[in-house]
C-alpha cells in the first residue's frame, strides 16, 4: 500500500498568519498530521496542506479571514468521525482542514425547557455523561455510530438518531454561524438576547438555519438542542421477523403505527448481514475468502448466531400506563409476524448479569441460549440497544466497518479510517411503502452480489412517511479489485436510485459532483446563494455540490 | 371617512404586457378594485396601481418577468385574508398586487402516506370539504380565523393552527417556487420526479425551503402538506380556570404535559376579554362607549355570559384506549385547578340538539345553563371548538374583529378589512415559563389600559418550550383618537418586547422596518440573499424587513 507521496507545502505567510491567530501548536503542517487528516474509508485521495484547531468562534472567523486573503479553501469538520461519507477529507488537494474539537463546551443546560447549548466539539459520550453526572433529568439522542462523534457535526450533516428526538437537525434550535467572510450571525435571533432563540425553531423573517446544513455557507460554532425529558417509564423492544413473507405486513403495520404516533422513535430494521457484521468478522468464519456469502454459508451463520432475516428495534416512552398501553398496541399489530421482546430498566441489570455469567459457564450459556432462542452474542447486543434508545452511546455497533478487514478489530478506540477499513455509505430515502421499498432493495441486492459484496441494508424510519435505505459497501481496502468494485457499485447504485426518483438523504463525497445534475435550477439557486455569502469560494467549495470545486475532483 | 384620493396610473405598456400574459379580465386597474385591494384593518395607507390574478405557475412567472422589465414591485397574496398583519397591502404606493386565488387546485391526495399537494388559492373550507366529500380518512389542520383563508398563505406567514399538525410551515414538505426573475425551482427535489419530495422534509444539500417563508425571495405556487390520519378516537376539551391564582400551576402542568407529549395540540389559553369579543359587541352591552371596561363592568359581563377569567382548549387523538388514558392524565394534572370538560364525537350531536332547543325555549335554556354552569352563548362555542380541532373550519371566532365596530357584525361573509374594522395583531413569542409569561402580560395589559383599550390576549402553545402571546388591538377605525392610540400602543408593545428580548413569531407590516434593528449582521445576510435572487428588488421589497422598501414607508 502506498501513502500519499508528497505533502503540499502551504505558503509561509499563510502558516505564519494562522499561527499568529491560533497559536503555533494549533496549526499543523508536518507530514504525519497531514496524512492523518487526509484519511477516509471511501476510495478517494486528497492531501490537505494544513490542519488547524481553532479554540473559539473568533478563531474560526480568523481562519476564514486568513483563508480569504490567501485564497485557500477551508474544510471544516467537528470531530472528523464522518466515516463512510467523507471523514475530514477535502475534495481537492491543498486545502486547510479545520477541526473544531477544541470547542467542546456545554454552555447551558435548561432543565425547565429541556434544551442545552453546545459547541461542535461536544461528543455524544461527553454530552450524555455531563447530563447524567449532574443529575439532569434530560436525555440526549445519540447515534448507533461512534460515541466520539460530534453532536452538532452529525446534525449539520442531517444525520438521524434513535429516539423521538432522532431528527438531529430538526431538534437544533438557534445557531451561531461564522460566515465565510468571518462575520458572526445568529439566525433566529432577531432581537438582542432573544429569550426564545433556543426554544422557537423558526425565528423571525426568512428561516435560514437549514441553509447551513449539508452545505458550505457557514461554520456553526454553537447550537441550541432540544432534549428529551426523562420519562416516568421506558421500554426498548426488539422485533424479529423470521419469515420474510411477512415483511410487507410489517411495513404496513409500522407505517400505521408511526402515522398514529405509537412508533415515534427512528425505528431501525436491519437485515441479517448487518447483524453479522456487528457480531463477527469475515476472518473469524469458515467461509470463502472472497465474494459474497453463499446462501448456504449465510444460512449456516444465521443458525450459528441465531440471527433472524430481519430484526427491528425501537423504544417506547411515557407514564407507566402509557408504556403498558403502547406495548399492548405493538403486540396487537406485530406479534403475529414475528417475535417481539420488550426490555425495561429493571430488567436490564438482570439481563446483563445473565450475559456475564453465560460467558463464564458453558452450561449456563446453553441454558441461556435455549431460553432466549438466540445466541449469546446476539443477546449481548440487547443492553446496548436499550442504552442507545435512552441516549447512552456505545462503540459496540460501529465495529461493523471492520467486517472485511484483514486484522482483528479493536475493542476500544475504534477508528475505521485510521485502520484503513473500506466503507462507503449509500443512503437513498424512499416513501415508506411496500411498493417502493422491496423492489428497490431486490434490485440493489443484485448490484451488490454482482460486484462480489454482501448486501448490507438498514431501514431507518426518518418519519412516518419516509424511510432511509442505509446501505454499506464494506470492502477490503488492501485489495485493489475490491476497491475498484466498491467504486463501480457505488456509481451504479447512484444511477439506479436517481433513475427511479430516489434521492439520498445524506451523501458521500463520491457523489457530490452529481447531486444536482437533474435539478439545474436548484443548483443555480444554491450557487447564487453561495456566491453571495462566499464570493471567493473558500469554504469547502463543492461540498454537497454547492459552489464549484476549486480544482476538478481527483479521485 | 376618507377614501384614498387619487389612484395611481400604471404605465400603459405595463398594463398591456400584463393583459397579454394573463388575459385582460385578470388585470384590474379600475379605482374600485385598487381601493378594495388596498384595504387593511391596520392603520396604514397605500394604494396599488394594478391587481393581477394569475392562473398558473407560468403566469406568476410572467408577472414577475414583466415587473422586472418595468421595475415595478409586486406584492403577492394567496387569498388576501391576512387581516391584522397586512392583508393585501404593499408598504408603498404604486405596487402591483398579485392575488393567487385562481390557483386553487388540489393536485394530489395520498392516503397511504397522508399528504396532499395543493395550490395557494386552496382555502381551509375547500380543502376540508374536498377530503370529506371523497371519503378520505385524512384531516387538515385549520385555523380559528376565517375558513376562507389560504392554507399555503398561512403557512408562508408561519401561522399556527390547532391540532398536532398545527405548525403550518413545519408540516409543508416540497415547495414549487417562482423566483423573482421568473425561474421555477423545486427546493427539496434534487432528482427529477423525486418520490420523497413531499414525504422527506429536508431534501438534499442546503435546506432552503424556510427561506421562502416570512420573506420575499420567491412566490410559492404549490406545496406538499402532511395531513393527520383520522384517529380511531378523538376528544376535544375545554378547561376553565376560575381562580387566577392557579395560573402558574396550570402553566407548569401544561408545560410538563406538552414536553411528555400528552398535550400535542396547539393549546389555546384565552383571557376573558377574548371570549367576550367572540360572544358580543361593545354596542350590544350597557357599558361606557369609550375606554376599557371597568373592573365591575368586566365582572358583570363575565357573570352575564358565564365566562371564566381564563379558558383553554385542546384535543386528544388516538385509539379509544389512548384517548381514555390521556383523559385520565389530563384530569390528574389539571382537575384541581379548574373545570375540565371533554367532548367526544358521539356527544356532539346531542350538545348541538340541546343548544338548538335551548334557543327555542326559555325554560329549557335556563335548565341547560344551570346544568352547564355557563351561558348558552358560551356553550354554543363548544361545537365549533370541537370541529376546529378536527380540521373543520368556521368563521364563528373571527367575528371578534368587530367588537368595537359601530355596526352589527355580519353572520356570513365576514370581512373585517372590507367592513373597516380596526384590528392589529401583536404576537411576541415567549419561553413557556411562569417567569416569562405573567410579568410580561401584566406590563402589556397596563399599556393597553393606558391607551384606552381592553386587554386581549390568547396564549398559543407553539411547541412545548415556547408560547405565542397573541394580542389584538381592537379599535374603532372611524375614531381618529382611537386610531392614533392603536398605533402608539403598538409601538410601545414593540419597544417593550424588544427590550425584554422577546421577538415576534409573526409580524405586521407596521413593524417590518424595525424587525432587525438589533440584528444588523442577520439583516445584512438576509439582504445579501435578497440581492442575489432579486437584484432589481421587485418582489415585495421590505416585506418582513428583507430588502429595502422601494419608497420610504408612508404610514
Amino acid at each position: 500500500m502506498t501513502t500519499l507521496a508528497a505533502h503540499i507545502t502551504p505558503a509561509d505567510e499563510l502558516v505564519r498568519a494562522l499561527r499568529a491567530a491560533l497559536g503555533a501548536e494549533h496549526v499543523r503542517t508536518d507530514a504525519g498530521d497531514l496524512e492523518r487528516y487526509s484519511k477516509c474509508t471511501i476510495p478517494w485521495r486528497s492531501l490537505c496542506s494544513a490542519v488547524v484547531f481553532p479554540g473559539s468562534t473568533e478563531e474560526v472567523a480568523a481562519v476564514l479571514r486568513i483563508a480569504n486573503e490567501h485564497r485557500v479553501p477551508v474544510w471544516p469538520s467537528s470531530r472528523g468521525r464522518n466515516w463512510g461519507y467523507g471523514t475530514t477529507l477535502a475534495i481537492e488537494n491543498g486545502a486547510i482542514v479545520m477541526i473544531l474539537e477544541r470547542m467542546n463546551r456545554i454552555l447551558e443546560v435548561n432543565e425547565e425547557l429541556a434544551y442545552a447549548v453546545i459547541e461542535p466539539g461536544v461528543t455524544y459520550e461527553q454530552f450524555n455523561a455531563h447530563l447524567r453526572e449532574r443529575g439532569h433529568k434530560l436525555w440526549i439522542d445519540c447515534i448507533d455510530g461512534t460515541a466520539q462523534g460530534s453532536v452538532i457535526g452529525n446534525a449539520m450533516d442531517r444525520g438521524v438518531g434513535e429516539t423521538p428526538y432522532g431528527d438531529h437537525f430538526g431538534n437544533l434550535c438557534g445557531l451561531e454561524v461564522v460566515l465565510p467572510d468571518g462575520t458572526v450571525v445568529h439566525p433566529g435571533e432577531a432581537v438582542a438576547g432573544s429569550k426564545t432563540w433556543h426554544t422557537h425553531k423558526w425565528g423571525l423573517g426568512p428561516y435560514i438555519e437549514g441553509m447551513f446544513t449539508q452545505s458550505n455557507l457557514g461554520v456553526v460554532t454553537q447550537a441550541g438542542i432540544w432534549l428529551m425529558p426523562e420519562p416516568e417509564a421506558y421500554n426498548s423492544y426488539v422485533f424479529e421477523i423470521r419469515d420474510v413473507r411477512h415483511l410487507p405486513d410489517v411495513v404496513n403495520a409500522f407505517r400505521q403505527l408511526a402515522l398514529s404516533g405509537v412508533v415515534n422513535t427512528k425505528l431501525h430494521m436491519i437485515n441479517d448481514f448487518v447483524s453479522m457484521t456487528v457480531l463477527t468478522q469475515r476472518i473469524n468464519e469458515q467461509v470463502p475468502g472472497r465474494g459474497p456469502l453463499s446462501a448456504s454459508d449465510l444460512q449456516a451463520l444465521r443458525r450459528k448466531y441465531g440471527i433472524s432475516p430481519w430484526s427491528c428495534a425501537g423504544g417506547i416512552y411515557g407514564t407507566r400506563g402509557q408504556v403498558r398501553l403502547q406495548r399492548r398496541l405493538l403486540r396487537k399489530a406485530l406479534a403475529r409476524y414475528g417475535r417481539l421482546l420488550f426490555v425495561s430498566n429493571w430488567q436490564l441489570p438482570i439481563i446483563e448479569g445473565v450475559i456475564a455469567w453465560s460467558w463464564k459457564s458453558t452450561l449456563f450459556r446453553r441454558i441461556t441460549e435455549l431460553l432466549a432462542q438466540t445466541s449469546l452474542p446476539v443477546l449481548e447486543s440487547a443492553p446496548y440497544v436499550h442504552k442507545i434508545l435512552q441516549g447512552i452511546p456505545t462503540d459496540y455497533f460501529v465495529k461493523h466497518a471492520y467486517y472485511r478487514h484483514n486484522q482483528a478489530r479493536p475493542n476500544q478506540d475504534v477508528d475505521p479510517a485510521r485502520d484503513r477499513c473500506g466503507l462507503i455509505w449509500f443512503a437513498p430515502i424512499l416513501p415508506f411503502t411496500n411498493d417502493a421499498v422491496w423492489p428497490y432493495l431486490d434490485a440493489a441486492k443484485q448490484r451488490f452480489v454482482a460486484h462480489g459484496f454482501d448486501f448490507y441494508v438498514a431501514l431507518l424510519l426518518m418519519n412516518p412517511r419516509s424511510v432511509i435505505c442505509l446501505m454499506a459497501i464494506i470492502y477490503d481496502r488492501e485489495d485493489e479489485g475490491e476497491t475498484t468494485h466498491s467504486r463501480a457499485l457505488y456509481e451504479e447504485l447512484l444511477t439506479d436510485a436517481t433513475s427511479h426518483g430516489y434521492q439520498q438523504y445524506r451523501a458521500s463525497l463520491e457523489s457530490w459532483a452529481h447531486l444536482f445534475t437533474q435539478a439545474p435550477e436548484l443548483a443555480r439557486l444554491n450557487n447564487r446563494i453561495k456566491a453571495a455569502v462566499d464570493p471567493a469560494n473558500i469554504l469547502a467549495p463543492g461540498h454537497y455540490g454547492v459552489g464549484s470545486p476549486v480544482t476538478p475532483p481527483s479521485p
